[in-house]
């Protein structure tokens, strides 16, 4: 079993109050992908330039992602800078060079069409379709956006999420999507606009899970050190879908369970710079983070 | 078993975006007693003008509150008057005028210095500390108080909370009091300056409760309405104190319910402006909010 991502590849350039990094590899397809390579295979379309240096290539094939999806193009790496303050919730977003990614124009190699698990990472909307008109008859298909493309594609968002099963965006997002500031009805009306999981992704305080008969809520956990949150959300995507697609069960209970997975996820990328932490962490660390949450969140019922 | 509680009875006038109220009954000993009562018998020491009316009196005796020590002072009532946005989660103070409560001095009634459960709501930590030195023999002191009071008055405060159990404040004032931005590590600086407990509210992020070996995270009840969330923090705090009271049981278990309870009440207090929702509210409603908690949150475990 496989899951298919389309996202970024990307160099980053990070300042927080813990310390600042250039040029380190970053992208919302190599975070998800590397996260998710911890539960399953993967298989990765995405473009870079010819300025992508073979180390980190190694990287992602020692984690046993695909990469016959990833095109090298004529041109520089996507580039991000960004930084944060002390809360750590909010990117502020210094400089975007989309470089080869302007003219990205995904064609998915033969072994990627029967994909049964997609996810669509943060990028245009248009893109996210096209790459999914070209999956032949995908079993279920995840979905990040942002605000850009809330405020400025909105129609082509529309179109897409009506191909989509579950929607994972954080709370501004849920809120400017959905044209309510309440949570709660926000999310009854994007359940409306396609998908049937709406994932509200809050940082430091966690995610809600909202379904039509069910909301889940699970705490983040509590650090005593968060080096950089880049790539957290994406991270997190990457732990839930990875867990959902490597046991093949969509059931209420599995998908809270691919929730804390995905939060555990999270909550080691944080610790460490662009994929530092990821680089040397190991499955038995996963598991153990997860009786952790489990620690964090039980009580006792009621007689 | 009762739990005797100092703090303030006011007259409120609140405007949120769902509507206004002018003079209504409100004050951090009010939220919290009314509260606590469902669970337990409650002693209140507070201060009230001669504006006050036998109506919110007779409401709070229906309650079955001890008023033996509620003073009435010549003058008028404390009044406060504030109003929230959209996001619900900051109180903006538009006026405080303190009236009665500046010149109060309370001196507990002699059936009230045996209490063994206490709670001194956000006043004065010098105020506080003279409550607590009227009260023989303390079995479990819980304690509020505020950015005004951190700021202002460190040494009292600091003081106070050497004799203090639980602390239950926000996550602001969480980072001022300990000077350290980072959660985590300003809970352990807390723990160190007396109490045994740190209840953090968050809002509609919910509370996290740490204690030496512990930590307790614990969601707000997602609400489709939320008019008005004055006095959640008080009402949180009666709910789980009053529990605590009730089953005199300060395990780690009873303590992570008793969080639950707090939650239930503070989700209901703020479907209403002032105390409307709690005069209607039955004891089987909170047991079935309580069950909606456990529903909201749990997950299975690893194998």
């Amino acid at each position: 079993m496989s899951v298919l991502v389309v996202g970024s590849v990307a160099f980053d350039s990070v300042k927080t109050p813990f310390g600042q990094v250039e040029e380190v590899l970053g992208g919302s397809g190599t975070y998800f992908s590397t996260s998710a390579s911890f539960f399953t295979d993967v298989k990765m379309v995405a473009v870079v330039g010819e300025d992508f240096p073979a180390e980190h290539l190694d990287f992602l094939r020692s984690r046993k992602i695909d990469l016959e999806g990833l095109k090298t193009a004529q041109g520089r790496t996507f580039r991000w800078k960004g930084s944060y303050d002390y809360d750590l919730n909010e990117a502020h977003t210094l400089e975007t060079h989309l470089n080869v990614f302007e003219s990205f124009q995904p064609d998915l190699p033969q072994g990627y069409r029967e994909a049964e698990y997609v996810f669509l990472a943060n990028i245009d909307p248009e893109l996210q379709l096209e790459v999914l008109n070209q999956v032949k008859n995908p079993k279920l298909v995840a979905c990040d956006t942002m605000n850009f493309w809330i405020g400025g594609k909105r129609e082509a968002l529309l179109k897409t999420l009506r191909h989509v099963d579950i929607l994972l965006i954080n709370e501004g997002e849920t809120r400017q999507l959905a044209e309510e500031p309440n949570l709660v009805k926000a999310a009854r009306l994007i359940l409306d606009m396609g998908p049937k999981t709406l994932v509200v992704k809050r940082g430091e305080y966690g995610v809600i899970m909202f379904s039509e008969h069910s909301i889940f809520s699970a705490p983040a956990y509590p650090l005593e050190s968060v080096f950089d949150p880049t790539g957290a959300g994406d991270t997190f995507a990457g732990g839930f879908m990875g867990y959902l697609v490597a046991t093949r069960n969509l059931s209420e209970s599995n998908m809270r369970q691919a929730i804390v997975f995905g939060s555990a996820m999270a909550s080691f990328v944080v610790e460490d710079f662009s994929l530092g932490r990821m680089k040397k962490l190991e499955y038995g660390e996963i598991e153990e983070r997860f009786r952790k949450f489990k620690l964090l969140t039980e009580f006792d019922g009621l007689e």
